[in-house]
Parts: C-alpha cells; sequence; structure tokens
C-alpha cells in the first residue's frame, strides 16, 4: 500500500531515504531547509569531505549508487603519521587484506549524486528553502516558512520521517511531548573543537603530499588530520580543547596562531599559504554526541544524525547514517510495510548500535590523538595487519567497524574492545619483533575466544 | 552593589531565592507563570506534599523561616511498612538518634509562606501569571507573555536566574546558544509513572493511619507510599510502570482498577472511599532525570529542578532546592558579590553534588520497592540504628543524605555506598539477632575505614 512520506532534511541520510522509500512505491515529499546545494557557494569551513567505507557503501547499493560514488571518491590506504621532529612513520594500513580501505569523499558531490537520481524520480518532490519550524510527530504534519520570506507552509503526510541532522526540529517535536511518551534525550559537548583549513592543490591539480593516506598529526591532546580531495588540494582539520594551552581561546593574534603551528606542525604551514586568514575566517565548530530515544511514534520517525549525531573521530557518522537506510528497509520487508509495526522493530534492533558507534567515535579521539604513535599500538597494528592477511575470519575493531557490514556496531564494540585489552597487554609483555607462525596461530586462537 | 535581579518562577527555590537577595540588598522581579497559589484551587493529583529535611531547613534559616515551616509540618518519624499478607512491620525509625527525623509539609502550604515573607519585603516585586517565553541568557532579558492574554512583558536586568522548573524556559535559552557555551543536557525517564490517591480524614479530624510515620507498601516491582497531612487525610502516591503487568496502562476499566488493588494493597482498599474514581481523574504523571550544565553565562544562572531535576525517592528534590540557595549565598559572600565569578565557583561546587543526588534519588527507588521488606536490609538497618544510637559521629548513607547537612550529597553518597556494600556483605554472613557491644564496636571501626 503507498503512503505519503514526508521527510525533512535533503542531507546523505534524507535523500537516501528518499530514493529507496520511492523504490518502494511510496509518495515522497523530501524538505531542505537550505538551497539546492548543487546551485550554491558552500559556506567554507564545514566538514568538506568524509571517509566512505562499507556500511555506507552497502546502503548505496540499495539504489544502485556505489560505483558512481567510488569514482568521486580517493582511496585512502591507510593512516599516515606526522612525527613532530618532522618526517612521517610508514603508512598504518586500514587492514592486512587487499582492497579492504576507506574513501575520501567530498559530501556535497556525494549529496549532489542522491539529489541527482531524486530528481529523476516521478513520486519525489523536492521542496528547497523549506524549514521546519514545528513538527507534530502524532499526525505527521510539519508548518514552517520558505526560505527566509514570511510565506508559510503547512503540510501533513501518513508519515514524517525526520533527517534533520544533528540540530533537529522534528527531534524538538518529539521533545515537546517528552513526558507522554517518555523521550529520552541526551546532547554531550567535547571540551575539544575543530577548525577546518586547507592544503591547496599542487602545480597542474597534483597532491602536495602522499594521495592515497589518512594523514595525522598526532599531539596527544591535540591533533591535525587531512583528507585528500579530487582537485588535489587536502581539507586539514585541527582538534584542539577550547581552553587550556594551547587552546582555541587562545590562538588570536596572527603571532599566536603561527608560533603555534610553527611549534607543532612546521611541515603544515609550509602547505598552508592561506593558514592564518583561513584560521581566522573560519569557524570553530563544536562537537557533540546527541543520544535520544524512543525514536518513534506510530506516524514517525528520527533517523541518521537526528536521531544519534556522533564525533567525526571513527569516520562513521555518515556510514551509520546511510546504514539507517538499509536497516529500515529490511524492517519494512520484514512487516510488509506496516509502519508503525517496522518502526518499532528498527527502534529496538538500531538504537543499541547507533549508542555504539557514538561511543567508539569518543574512544577513538583518545586512540588517535594520545596512541597512534605509541609503540604498543604501532606493534599491536602491525600484528593485526598479520592476522587479517593470514586468517580471512580475523577482524581487528577498527576492521569490525569499517569493512564488517555484516556485524551490528555493536558487537564491532563489545568484540573489538575485548581484542584489544587482549593485544595490548600481550604487546606490553612481549617482544612483538619476530613473531614466529605458531605464535601468531596461538594469538589468532586466543582472540577468537576472548 | 545593588543590581536588578530578575528570578523566574515563585516556587520554593525562587521565592526563597528572591528573599535572601533582596536581604543582601538587591532589587529582585520574581516572575510567575501561574496565579497566586494562595488566592487559586489547586489542581489535585500533583505532588501536594513533600517531605522537608535537614538541609531544606537550613536554608529556611537563612531568611527565619524554619519554626513557621515546622509549625505547619507533621513529625515522620520512621518508615512504617505495610506487608502484602496485611499488618504493618514494627516503625523503622529514620536514624537512630533522638530528634533526627524528617517532616511531611505541604507543598502549596510553605510556597504561601514564603510568598507572604517575599510580599513584606519592599526589594522585592512579584508579577504572577507572567510566563517567559524566550530568555536572553546572555543578556539577563526575558520575553513573554501575560496569563492567557496577548499582551507581552519584554524584561531585561543586571542579572537573570532561572528557578522556573523541570520544565525551564530559562534552560531552554541556555540549550539555543548551546555549542557556543557547550551545554550539556541530559533528560532520562524512569519506565515507572505515578498517580496521586487519597485517604480521607477520619471522624473530626483524626488520622486513619498511624500519624507520624511515612508508609510503604512495597511490592518488588511497584510500591505504594502514603504521607500524612495536617488536615487527618493522607496523600497516598502508586508508582508503577507503564507497560507491563501490573501496569498503568493495563489499568483502564473500574472492574481492573479495583482488580488490581485489593489484590496487591486491600488494606488501602478500604481505607479509600474514592479510590477509583480519583485514579480515572488524576493524571499519571512520568518521572524525570534532568541533568545539564554549565548552569551559567556570565549574566544567567540556573538553579534548582531547572538545574537538576530529581526522580522523589530520596525526598531530597525541594531539599536540595533550597540548599541551592544558601550554596549561591556562600559563594556571593566569597567574591563579595562578584557574579560572574560567583556563578563560576557555584557551578564548579555545586555540580557534582547534584549529580550525587540525582543518581540516589534512583538508586533509592529500588531499595524502597524491593529491598526496604528484605531480611538483610532490615538487618542492616538495625545495625545502623545501634550504630547511631552509640556513636555520635557515626551516619549511615541515609542519615548523611537526610541529616548531614556539613557533608555535601557528593560526600553522603560516596561514603555510604561503601558503607551499605561493607554492611549488607556483613549481614548476609553472619547472624545479627545478638551482636555484643565488642562486635558493634568492630563494625564501628570498619565502618570509620570504608
Amino acid at each position: 500500500m503507498s503512503s505519503h512520506v514526508i521527510i525533512t532534511g535533503a542531507g546523505l541520510c534524507g535523500t537516501l531515504l528518499a530514493l529507496q522509500l520511492a523504490h518502494r512505491g511510496h509518495k515522497v515529499t523530501l524538505l531542505e531547509k537550505r538551497g539546492d546545494l548543487r546551485k550554491e557557494e558552500m559556506s567554507a569551513g564545514r566538514s568538506i569531505n568524509l571517509a566512505l567505507s562499507d556500511r555506507g557503501l552497502a546502503a548505496l547499493d540499495l539504489v544502485g549508487l556505489r560505483q558512481k560514488a567510488l569514482d568521486i571518491s580517493i582511496p585512502m590506504l591507510g593512516r599516515l603519521v606526522h612525527i613532530k621532529g618532522g618526517g612521517t612513520t610508514m603508512l598504518l594500513p586500514y587492514s592486512g587484506r587487499a582492497g579492504e580501505h576507506i574513501q575520501s569523499i567530498s559530501r556535497p558531490g556525494l549529496n549532489a549524486l542522491l539529489l541527482d537520481a531524486a530528481d529523476e524520480h516521478p513520486s519525489i518532490d523536492i521542496l528547497f528553502n523549506h524549514g521546519v519550524q514545528y513538527a507534530d510527530v502524532k499526525g505527521a504534519r510539519v508548518i514552517g516558512t520558505k526560505g527566509s520570506t514570511s510565506e508559510t507552509f503547512d503540510l501533513t503526510g501518513d508519515i514524517l520521517i525526520g533527517t534533520d541532522g544533528a540540530g533537529s526540529e522534528v527531534r524538538n517535536g518529539f521533545m515537546q511531548i517528552g513526558s507522554t511518551i517518555r523521550f529520552n534525550y541526551s546532547l554531550q559537548w567535547l571540551d575539544h573543537g575543530y577548525k577546518e583549513l586547507e592544503i591547496p592543490a599542487g602545480a597542474e591539480g597534483t597532491w602536495q603530499i602522499e594521495k592515497n593516506a589518512l594523514h595525522i598529526w598526532p599531539r596527544q591532546s591535540f591533533m591535525v588530520i587531512a583528507l585528500p580531495n579530487l582537485d588535489g588540494s587536502f581539507t586539514v582539520t585541527l582538534f584542539l580543547a577550547y581552553d587550556g594551552t594551547p587552546g582555541f581561546n587562545h590562538l588570536n593574534t596572527d603571532q599566536e596562531i603561527l608560533k603555534f603551528f610553527k611549534d607543532e606542525f612546521p611541515d603544515l604551514v609550509a602547505l598552508m599559504p592561506d593558514l592564518i586568514a583561513d584560521f581566522k575566517h573560519h569557524p570553530t565548530g563544536a562537537l557533540g554526541t546527541v543520544k535520544c530515544g524512543p525514536w518513534h511514534t506510530d506516524r514517525a520517525l528520527l533517523m541518521g544524525d537526528a536521531a544519534h549525531a556522533v564525533v567525526p573521530f571513527y569516520g562513521q557518522g555518515m556510514n551509520c547514517s546511510m546504514e539507517d537506510v538499509l536497516k529500515l528497509d529490511q524492517c519494512l520487508d520484514e512487516v510488509s510495510e506496516n509502519w508503525p509495526k517496522a518502526f518499532e522493530i528498527y527502534n529496538a534492533g538500531r538504537k543499541k548500535d547507533a549508542d555504539a558507534i557514538a561511543d567508539l567515535a569518543v574512544e577513538n579521539y583518545y586512540e588517535m590523538r594520545d596512541h597512534v604513535d605509541n609503540p604498543d599500538f604501532i606493534a599491536k597494528r602491525a600484528i593485526e595487519m598479520k592476522l587479517e592477511k593470514k586468517y580471512p575470519d580475523y577482524a581487528s575493531k577498527y576492521n569490525l567497524v569499517t569493512f564488517c557490514e555484516q556485524h551490528p556496531y555493536s558487537y564491532a564494540k563489545e568484540k573489538g574492545n575485548r581484542q584489544d585489552k587482549w593485544l595490548l597487554a600481550y604487546c606490553n609483555q612481549t617482544d612483538t619483533s619476530n613473531l614466529s607462525e605458531e605464535e601468531l596461530e596461538r594469538i589468532y586462537k586466543a582472540l577468537k575466544e576472548v
């Protein structure tokens, strides 16, 4: 039976969802508060590339867009660590198995791909410049204004799905009836913020540092990362505390900014001619985790960042949000398009996985900035690579999260953390430089049992 | 230096705060969205009596209202447990020391006492029917409407303090600038709700059950409590899951309601002639915990339930909110009325205590309904009474929370939980029916060390 579904937010999750629900035979009205990003200039300094991996790709398979997404991506085969004294480590691969890597992709580029496909579907009506200001999550109704005009809209569907991001207005609708459905909500900020900068392309669109890597400059209590773009540039992100020394609150003058970068990241200073101007003009972004639930009434559902905004340190926010669409699709199959039932089993099954990736993302922040250049951590990663190469059914925590979409995030977190604990203790007590095949076999068996 | 302070919410915390700030020489505008409760009929079924204890009384000392509050209270010397088969246990006293007990007090009665005092103070301007709809917490400004009219008000003070309860509009002002001050917020609901009922007064205003006790009917996964009122009646509260069997969602018909009470609380049925009508007409309330922070900007502060709404199971919500006023007063002393500095040290010192009482209140729910009639628990309480009687410097967890206002809640929680763990293990392994004085001394010393 065909339903009229209102989706708020034409980002990655909302547009993919619109496509898949249209494929299922529903009529979709897709509301987006901003203009059409394919026609507008992007504002600088707001997460313009992301790491696409297997869960996101599996979701794109739903609508046949995997290859088109890969075509606009750059493979990142591992982490390249930039040491404080200068120079880099060897590339630390993301997996011991060939073909298991992540992709750097432009967020607006991928979004445009999805919007182009949605444009072509006759059952999808995309309304840009439609910002929701009030959502009735029991009545599947939204009220808002068109662009910056005073012209209002008032729409009621059979179903309302909020994919309107971390600051979701549909979620506010759930909070307004909070005590009647006992809607739990939590927003926790990190003490660290982020700032986006850029390494411009080299001559003739070449990449000035290794193209096929995710670059990290770990400095214990703060770090810089860089992801490659198709045009030869890199998007560079500094993660740093607001307060404390160093801290964003103490980097105000040109001198302060330049001294900080020269002391900590001298190699970057040479690569970023616009460093000081970018630093001063790009906003400092805050990093928060949203957990909430139940995500549904009988007629409304929250998905993507609206349901579970996570910090970016596992590269899974986008992948998780797109996987949401895959999971909802399976639930709709399971109960033959009975929406309230589908929402209920989706919520029951998905909540623990959203919580798990939220926690993993915070944990990985500490790993990336504090441990990625630690000897035990490096020894552990070397063993993980050997195990992944030799044993097809072994997967490290990172591998479980990133490349094993057959396992839910909650499994990846639990199994992965047990493996990590065992391996770190092992590396701390053992000289791992010359492991025999028998010893590797022993480790493999021990990790199966943890 | 005198400031103009806007306080939103003329409840217990807000009115006490208004009085104390006026005593300090400030000019106070006290806004209350409802009408004057001294002139209006109360709506039935909303927490009309509360347990006043030492922290609340110490705060009332600030404004000289302790005795007036005690004059309208009924001492509750302990818990009287009503067993399922019928009959009660011996009274389980709240302390082994004379004079340490809690008071049942009418919430509107205490509020009226505070409002009467505020009326008399020339520096306090109380504006009833002034509901805040927007708060600018950086500018100490509030906008709202008067009563149910369309007449608006727009006020700016030097300082804005939100004491507008669990659903605080001033807190929404903090959430609106959330990412800039990294305002963490969490609201978590219990799976259980509550319903208020009544045992009416007996002939000539007598109490039909023991007057000087807090009555409990513990039934493992649910419970009823009753607190005495001055007029001879008792306010009775059922705490029960929404879903499950039994659960509020399955108590709809007269038959279902009556059967549930007859099966579980036959003695109560006889005492409550209006049981079924009250059950059907009084709302089912939800029970939530709000944690948030930082509670302040340079010009605005959250206090009371607006900052830390807790579930009612430790009888500390009101006491904690009034103690907030005492603590802020000390901070203002400490920094000679420097508001931003006072807010900062208040927040730094008070947050862990608000978190502690929130957690204790949830923990005590399980204790009250599951353990209060458990043999080890009863043995433990008996030892605690003996210890409190013999050793002036010993205090059980309940005693630390309720009667030891010199210790903060966080200390009470940590020390109290360590003592509980030790004592429960002891009671589980030992026959405690005939403890020698030497053994009691050994226990006393062991508990000092935990």
